[in-house]
Order: C-alpha cells, then sequence, then structure tokens
C-alpha cells in the first residue's frame, strides 16, 4: 500500500494489478482533496474522473497517444500521475503548476484549454496532421456534456463524424455543466442514461412476438406499433451520434476502472471516429460536493469535514449585480436575464427564483446567448446578459453583428473583467475594453464600486441602445469613497451618489499637480494613490472615467489644462483601452505630451497569482504607482530630461 | 395575367388562387433574373426559394407574423413581394436597397442578416419576448442546410428544442451551404431525402409479417434484425430532430405552393417547436444557375442569354493566393489548406484538387476552422486557414485562446478585408485590424499588391508563429509600382522585390516634406497622391508599413523626423488600427504632435456601395486626400494656426 505513494508517472501505473488501481484510486482522491481545501480550485470535476483518469492512462499509451482535456479544468488527477504529484501544494500560486493543462510542465499536456468545448475540433486536428504525416497514435478528446452543447463542439462533432478518422470521443456524461445541464442534447442523454438495456428489449420483443395473434387487420397495426416502441429503444442509443458518423458505445460506469478499460481497449480497435459514454459523478466520493457540486465546481480553500469555506465568503460584485437586478425587474416588466451556464457565479440564482419565467440559462453558448438576447430586445423586452469577460471574446460578432448593428437595447455586463487571479492566462478578463471599445454604437462604462454599480445598472435598463458593464471578479477590496457613511447609511449614500449621465466622468478628487484618470475598480487604487501623494504635498486630481465609451473628452481636457500631466490606471491591456483612448483624446487637443504614464497589462498573455501579487508584478500596486510619480517629480524639480511614456 | 405585376403585398398576393400564385412565380422569377443581371447579387439562392417564399407569405400573416431570413441574401422575392418590387433596380447600389433584410427599409423586415446562422437564435428570442409579453404571433426562421452546420444555429436548437415555446424553423433545403455542403449533419440530411416513405415501409412490414416463420430460435433473431432495419427507416426521418425536441414535418417539395402552403398551415397548428424540411433546388428556373449554383451564388452583371459574366473576371487577390499557396504547398509537404464553406470565394478550388487529402472544407464552421487548425499546428503541420475579414469577428477567441496563446504557426489569412462594396454593412472588413491587433504573439502584415502577397506568404508559412495576412477583394485597381516590369518579367520583378522581414517597412519613395504611411491596397493610393504632389512641389516620403504588428518604429521615427509631418492611410476603421499604433509610436517618442492626419473610416457601420463610391464618401479617394494635404500646406505657409487631428 506504502508503494502506492510511489505512483508518479503512467508507467508505473500500468504495472498495477485492478485491486492496486481501485486504492490508487482512493488515494488520489484523498489527496486531491487534501491540496485543494488548502489551494482551492477546482474539486468537484476532478472527484468526478479519478477513474476516468487513471483508467484512460492505463489503457493509452501516453504521452505517445494524446489526450485533450476539454477546459481542462478536470486535470488535476492527470497532473499527479503525470510527474506533478509532489508539486501539487504549488496548484495555481504564482509560479506554482497551472490548473489547467500547460505543455511546458508536461509532455503529457499535448493541447492547452481553458475555455470550453475546444477538444473536439483540437483532437481532430491532431489526428488529421497524424494521418497526413503517416504517424501511428490514438488521440483522445475527453469533453464534459455541458461543453457538448457549444456550438464549436458541435461544428467539431458535425465535422469529425463524416471524417473517417481514427478518433476517439470520451464523453465525461455527469448530468453538470456548471449549473445543471440544459437543453435538447441533455435531454437526449438522459434517455440514453435510463434507456433499457439490449438485453431486456429484445427479451421484451420475444414475448411479444410469442404472443403473435392473427396476421391481418388491426392486430398487425398494433403489432407493429408495439414493436415499434421497442425499437426505437433499442436503437435510439447510439442514433444520435451515429447520424452524425460516429461509432457509439457506452454508456460505462465511469467509477469502475475494470470497465473503462475494457472499453478503451475496444475503441482502440475501432476504425473512424467513436464515442464513448461514461457516466461519472461530480464530487464523487466526497458527500459536500456530491450534495453540492456547483459550490464545490470552482472553490476557495476550505475545512474538509466540514466542507465549510475557510473565511466566509465576502459580497461580490457578482452578487450585487444580482440583486440589483431583482430590485430593478420587479419595477420593470420588460427586464428579463440571461446566463450561459453560469448562473450562481453571475449572481442570477435569485432572479432565476423570483422570475422563473424572464431567466434563461441556454448552456454554455455565448453566441446563442447573444443573438437570442437580439431577438428579445427587437421584440420590445430588456434583456441582460453576464457573461464573464474572457468569454465574451467567444461572442464578439453576436455583439456587432446581431446587436451593436442593429442598436438593439441589450445590456452586457461583463464579470470577472480584470485580473482573475488564480485561473491564469486562459481566464483573465484583460482584453473586453479593447475589443469592445471599437464596436459602434455601444457605450461601454464601469463601476469604480458596489454603489456605483447599482447606479450603472438602472442607467444600463433605461438607456436604449447596447451597453456593456464591466465589473472585477470579488468585491471591492474596501471602499475608500464612503467608508464611514456606508456603515451607516447606505441608501442616503445611494441616493447622494453623482448621477450616471452619458459620456460624464466623476472628479473624486481635486487637484493641481498631476491627473490620475482610472477607471472600474482603479479608481480607488487611485484615490490610495492620490491620499499618498497628497503627504508628499503632490495634489493630484483623481478622474473616476465611468465611462470608456464615449469618453469623457472635457473633462480630461480641463483637467491636463490644469494639472499638466496625465496618468491613466485601467484594469485590462494598455494597447486599445482607455490609455489609447485617453491619448487620442490629447492628441486631437495637441497635448499629447502630457501624457506621462499609462497603466495597465502590456502585451502578452498574463499567467496565474493572485491579483495582488500580479498587480504587484506589474507595477500595478499603489505603492509603485505612488513610488513612480514621485520619482518623477523629483526628476522635473532637478529639471531631469524625463521620459516616461506608453 | 398584366395584373400579376401589380402584386405588390402580401396581401395582394393572398387573393390570388394556386394558378395565379404559380404564374406569379415565374413572373418574379423572370424580372429577378433580368435585375440580378443587370445589378449583380445573390442569385441561385433566390431563384430557388420563389416558390417557397411565395408560400410563406400567403400563409402567414405577415408583417404581424415575423419571418427571419437566416443570411438574408435570399431576399430579394421577399423584397419583390413586400413593397420594393419597383426599387430592385437599385438593388446593392448606393442608397439603393439592400441586398439584406433592413428594418429601415420595410416593417416585413423583422430582423437583420448578413452573417450566416443566427436565425434560430433570433426567432427563439422573439418567440420568447412574444410568450412573455402574451402577444399572440408566430415567428419563424428560414435557414439553409449550409448554415445549420454553424455552432451558432446549433446551439439555437439545443435550445429551442427544449423551449416549449411554438416556434417554425424551416429547414431550406438546397443540398449546398455556398460549395457543396459537408459534414455529418449533411449525410444525415441525405438519408432523410432519399428515404422510403412511411407508406412503402409499412407494406413492407406487412409482407415480413405474413411470411412470419415459427416462432423460436434463428428465425425469431433474423425476424427482429430485419424488423429493426425496416422499422429504422420508419422513425429515423424524424429522429435527430425529434431527439432535439422538435416536432419533425416534410421533406416536402420547395417548388410546389400548394404543398408549402398545407404542410405551413399543418405547422401552424402545432404546439411547441416545429421543424418542416424543405427540399429546393438552388438555381432553380434558370439552366445556367441550376447548373452551376457556386457560380451563380454571388454574381456580377451577365448576360442572361448565355450565362456569361458581362466583363471577364481579372485576377483577383484570391486568385494568387490560391495559386501561390499551390507552388509552397509542392516544396513544403507540411502546409495544409482550411475553408469555412469557401473554397471559391477564397481561391482554394485549385489547392482542394492537387491536394485533396491536405485540404478541409469544414462548413459554416469558422470556430473549429481556426481550433482544428491550432490542433493541425500543434502536431507539426502548417494550416493556413483563410476566412473573410467580417468573419472572423466569428472565430477571435479561437484566434487569442488556441492559436496565439499557444504561439501556433497558423496562418490567418483574411480575405475580402477593407471595404467590400455592395454587401455592405454585415461585410465590411474593417475591424480585423483594431481587434487583432491586440492579440499577443500575432505578427499582422498586408501586402500593397500581388507581389507581395506572394512574399508574405512565403514569409507567413515559415514564421513559426501565428500570423495574419489581410488582402482585399478584388483586385489590383493598378499596380503602380510595378506597371512596366510587370509586362515584361514578373519573375524577374519578383527577385528584385525587398524581401519581408519581421517588422521592417519599406520605402517606396523618398521625400522631406511629408510622410504619407500606408497598409495593404492603400499603399497604392499613397504613391498616386504622392505622385501628384510631386507636381505641385511637395515632396512625399510614401512608407508601405507592411506590418501593423510588430510596427517599424525605426522607419517612422526616422522619416518622421526628416519630415516634420505624417498622415496615415488604411481600409479599415481608424481606431485601433494603424492611426492608433503609429500614434502611440510617436507619442513614446515625443512625437505625437506631427501627426497630422489619419485616414480610414469613423467610428459607425458602413452602408454598400461600389468600393469607389464608398471611399469617396468617407474622403479616402486620391483626390480629396491630395486637396487635404495641399490645403495643409498653404495654411502652414501662410502661419495659420493648424488643426488637423485624428
Amino acid at each position: 500500500m506504502e508503494d502506492l505513494y510511489k505512483i508518479q508517472t503512467p508507467e508505473d501505473l500500468r504495472k498495477l494489478n485492478i485491486k492496486e488501481k481501485e486504492e490508487l484510486a482512493e488515494n488520489l482522491r484523498q489527496e486531491l482533496l487534501s491540496t485543494v481545501s488548502k489551494t482551492g480550485g477546482h474539486l468537484a470535476s476532478n472527484l468526478g474522473v479519478v477513474e476516468l483518469t487513471i483508467a484512460l492512462h492505463s489503457s493509452f499509451d501516453t504521452p505517445n497517444d494524446k489526450i485533450i482535456w476539454d477546459v481542462g479544468h478536470q486535470t488535476y488527477i492527470h497532473k499527479m500521475l503525470t510527474g506533478r504529484r509532489d508539486k501539487m501544494n504549488t496548484l495555481r500560486q504564482l509560479d506554482g503548476i497551472s490548473g489547467f493543462p500547460k505543455c511546458s510542465e508536461s509532455e503529457y499536456d499535448c493541447f492547452e484549454t481553458g475555455h470550453s468545448s475546444t477538444s473536439i475540433s483540437a483532437a481532430l486536428g491532431m489526428a488529421r496532421a497524424r494521418d497526413i504525416k503517416k504517424e501511428n497514435y490514438k488521440v483522445i478528446a475527453v469533453i464534459g456534456d455541458g461543453a457538448l452543447t457549444g456550438g464549436l463542439a458541435l461544428e467539431a462533432l458535425n465535422d469529425a463524424g463524416c471524417s473517417k478518422t481514427n478518433l476517439i470521443v470520451v464523453l465525461n456524461d455527469n448530468e453538470m455543466s456548471i449549473s445543471k445541464n440544459v437543453g435538447g442534447i441533455s435531454s437526449f442523454l438522459t434517455r440514453l442514461r435510463t434507456r433499457k438495456s439490449y438485453k431486456k428489449s429484445n427479451e421484451y420483443i420475444k414475448k411479444i412476438v410469442k404472443k403473435l395473434p392473427g396476421n391481418t387487420g388491426d392486430n398487425i397495426i398494433n403489432f407493429v406499433r408495439r414493436i415499434k416502441r421497442v425499437v426505437k429503444q433499442l436503437i435510439i442509443p447510439n442514433m444520435l451520434f451515429e447520424e452524425l458518423g460516429f461509432c457509439y458505445l457506452g454508456p460505462v460506469d465511469g467509477h469502475n476502472i475494470e470497465k473503462l478499460e475494457d472499453i478503451f481497449n475496444k475503441a482502440k480497435m475501432q476504425e473512424g471516429p467513436v464515442l464513448i459514454h461514461v457516466l461519472t459523478k461530480k464530487g464523487k466520493g466526497y458527500i459536500p460536493a456530491e450534495e453540492n457540486p456547483d459550490k464545490f465546481h470552482s472553490t476557495s480553500s476550505f475545512n474538509i469535514v466540514t466542507g465549510e469555506s475557510a473565511k466566509e465568503k465576502a459580497p461580490d460584485y457578482s452578487k450585487i449585480f444580482g440583486e440589483t437586478l431583482v430590485n430593478l425587474a420587479k419595477k420593470n416588466e420588460k427586464i428579463v436575464a440571461i446566463t450561459a451556464a453560469m448562473k450562481d457565479g453571475t449572481g442570477l440564482t435569485e432572479f432565476a427564483k423570483k422570475f422563473p419565467n424572464r431567466f434563461f440559462d441556454v448552456g454554455i453558448a455565448e453566441e446563442h446567448s447573444l443573438t437570442m438576447a437580439a431577438g428579445l430586445a427587437k421584440a420590445g423586452l430588456i434583456p441582460v446578459v453576464s457573461i464573464y469577460s474572457s468569454f465574451y471574446q467567444r461572442c464578439y460578432d453576436q455583439v456587432i453583428h446581431d446587436i451593436s448593428m442593429q442598436n438593439l437595447p441589450v445590456v452586457l455586463c461583463i464579470d470577472r473583467a480584470g485580473i482573475v487571479g488564480n485561473d491564469g492566462k486562459t481566464h483573465q478578463g484583460i482584453y473586453d475594453m479593447a475589443f469592445l471599445n471599437i464596436v459602434p454604437n455601444l457605450t461601454i462604462i464601469a463601476p469604480k464600486d458596489f454603489n456605483e454599480l447599482k447606479q450603472m445598472l438602472e442607467y444600463a435598463i433605461n438607456l436604449g441602445s447596447p451597453v456593456a458593464i464591466r465589473y472585477p471578479r470579488g468585491g471591492e477590496e474596501k471602499n475608500v469613497f464612503f467608508e464611514k457613511i456606508k456603515q451607516t447609511n447606505y441608501e442616503a449614500n445611494m441616493q447622494n451618489a453623482e448621477k450616471i449621465v452619458t459620456g460624464k466622468a466623476e472628479i473624486i478628487k481635486e487637484g493641481q499637480d498631476l491627473t490620475i484618470l482610472a477607471i472600474g475598480k482603479m479608481v480607488a487604487k487611485a484615490k490610495i494613490v492620490a491620499d499618498i501623494l497628497e503627504k508628499q504635498n503632490i495634489n493630484a486630481e483623481v478622474i473616476n472615467a465611468r465611462f470608456l465609451k464615449p469618453i469623457d473628452e472635457n473633462t480630461i481636457i480641463e483637467s491636463v489644462s490644469k494639472t499638466g500631466k496625465i496618468i491613466t490606471i485601467e484594469d485590462g491591456i494598455i494597447e486599445g483601452g482607455l490609455a489609447t483612448s485617453t491619448l487620442e483624446v490629447l492628441q486631437k487637443n495637441n497635448m499629447a505630451n502630457k501624457f506621462i504614464k499609462a497603466y495597465g497589462y502590456p502585451d502578452e498573455f498574463i499567467k496565474h497569482g493572485k491579483v495582488e501579487e500580479i498587480e504587484k508584478l506589474y507595477g500595478l500596486a499603489e505603492e509603485s504607482i505612488k513610488d513612480d510619480i514621485i520619482q518623477y517629480f523629483e526628476k522635473e524639480n532637478k529639471q531631469d530630461s524625463v521620459n516616461m511614456t506608453i
């Protein structure tokens, strides 16, 4: 038994017998629990694939055979079995191993994933390359039933089905995407799961045939009807996938290593594309996660015994968004809400309960969510769609072609905007400002705090044209604007807050020495920096941009005319966002030389780590911004040549 | 008969009897031919839906009932029947009626389309809005079998299927997307089309049952097998769609108005989502188009009798791309080519013939095409994917997340970049430079002429990292660089051309008075402008940017240091493209005040019209650029205050 702790690679694994593999599964499950309870991460999906991962690596000849993990957050067990078991304590930490497949970490990670529904396409590409190069290895895509509702996966099924290429798709069916799965495909899979077995149906046919009455008239028709019903049961299971050109195998119990190995070995013999239907339980083996897979989909650190989170969850932007939308929807019957499989994550659970007929979860289908919203808007409603920033990259044409081109009043809520932290480069929401900035007719806003999110949501609902509101993952680190008031009278505070007016920025603090223009959560940073500078006799003016588009040219120009210098701070890439818009405004007014520095992220993918760590790494911590500015003023005072640029 | 020319609205139409409707169909078909032979446009698809359009408008209560036309290029007959019959001669002309549905043109156009596969999502949105508002009308999505392979449409089918909402999907099955249709869904539809009818199968069952032998042993098994085969035929037709939750009706002959009306009336009675399978022939009624639907998918003006184009087709960028790729592929076995249903349009027909095993048409599935390319690249090949600029908006996340994040050597060919002309706002390829400019690891280039496209394609193939090459619809208007040489020795010319070096621009003409920085096809414009200015004693330096990313900072700064002023010219939006990159370079070097004007398109959707007309409208004609510059120099000489900005 002690030995099983030495299993570090698939080669070690393949030497074990079934009993040992089953024990290994138990060990890995306990290690996983222990790790994730400390590091946080995707727990439920990984608990669900312990046996599946063991069976895959023992049946296939990895790394020669290629396993592509869809979404990739279910690869912790895979990582433990491929040389990274000792490093699991660094999971998702800065400079530690990633929560997703990373080719630089291991030759067993053969394709990087993070967003959903890419695996079949990638696997088909690899399989076709293998055929062209006349090489000989297996390619396996492991995809969940939730990811299968994504258009990309369906396009790939369509192409792969008629490709005649040897390709194995393992459908990891846990009846969940992240929230409960939805749609026609999901219902279809449910019927597959619950059908009577071939054997039973065959026996039933025999029974009917034995009872066969006379051969004429109504009896025959009845007979044919009954046969039809039975035979439908016989052939439905493989129908949808076989119609698309796949050989369908399964369903098989995804927690039975022996059966899994059997079916994988059978699949290896098949020519052409094969789909193996594996039934697993999300959270398997850990009761709190089995009972509440949503909660343990992605978790922070928690107490293993109770399943309770280590720290109580503070209110976050998603929650404030959800609450506010419920309040607005009570007063305005036109408001409807849409999510793409992220009901909990985006804060829409309460809305869904309160207004079930005005709530739509379309599954992992971002493109459809927006075009459907365009239809709802065209027919007179006000759809509010909440999607994570990095997933808006998946429905860009729908923003441009279906919503903005028709100038439809759809409210695009961009959750998880900016650096998201431990999920890392696939999930950083740092591009949205840049790629949305160029869409005609679109208004783009970002609140500095919870209060302003409420105001902005109300503003957006009433705007009558497309509008994007971006806000970060998590909560206000600290509300530096209304700290004291908030504790006493939140509502009064709301009423005192300056009204949102299209294209109008908000001056947070007046000053003469320097303009600090910030947007969204970075406004708080700007205020903190200004407060520190004040003590150093540098009197900065802090402007909350509020609108990235249309940007408030007047306020910026007035301020810079006074202060003579400006910096910008944003929680996104520098190119194309607030810095670029500001530079254009300045240039138009012959003031481009007043732009002394743009704070934001450079032209590279940003790795994982805590938000504060990443901000520090890229010079966005309050301390470094403050230091930069003091240094700049010192140089200027010394009449040195100053060369700080974006 | 004469009267039929007076049919202008669906109300008129509904008064006709079947015979008259059939005659009307013939009349409309002839008018359509006559119109499109003069204006150019989408012919084959419109010829295919004459009867379908008549039957829809006579069976449904439009405009109260809503018809959403997928893609929208098949709405010419719809336009003729909804008040626009007299305006068809202005089709696709500047300020004339659009080649796509436009809500501003008619209340019968209820949702704007242009890109494929949006109709089911939009219709579902409208139907849900109707239900919430407790209104009462039908919503009908008309979608082709090609568009059905798009992920967006499949996502929508999945959601609609389980929605229980009253919604009618008319599947216009012509066995084509634009090129021949591909994929598992297509094979499935073929089987639907060719299945034996229910009646025949039922008779066959009766025959078998009559012949029924003894009731035991092998005989029963054989019997069950045979029954299974027959019953499969009975239930397959509706299987795929019914499994997804649709009631399936059809197939029905799409050129029989009476049968179409019958089935539509039947569909109106159904509760829940209905799919009607209609069989049509692309190009129906016009032999040249029936025989060659690809050619007549989108056509310029032509001779009705012969079917020949009015003017001979000059070589265009797509053709040069295709030829060059064939030549490169002969020498490099790693090169594979991918298209998303645009084999002919992108110039890949020859490649597909020469290298059938290295060519993949994935159907209308842009997302899949790129992720599949990522898989091919990861496994060691060099995929070249050619997609139209405005369709790259549909696979943005795949560029970022699947290709650039893994730094994979995929060549992204961006065909139809810039203003495309008569197709108008849905198809203008003016955003790609801006939204690709912010993608890390991506190189972006654009050739000034055919020659440079060849060089750039060779450069891209050998780069070893992701690269986008953008080039316009159509050909060189006039090669102003190598006019004389070209006629004598094209190959020598190629060899003399300056080599493509990463991040290096090309100086086309030296000058002291002004820098004109242009990219892609606009370099020719810059050269022409410079030649005219020369005669006015303004000596402009013309720089061919070649690289939008990485931009050639040194060459720009050196030139502007000399000339003291710079303008940029690009075939895209100003924001985010060449102008913005140039401004950033200038600002970094404290030269932002030297930027005097950016030529390109503003922050709005650009309507249809000939390319030259649109360019003129937006001040991009050589004449206006030249006039601007002369005016600028005159003002400068007068020491007036100069205020020309981007």
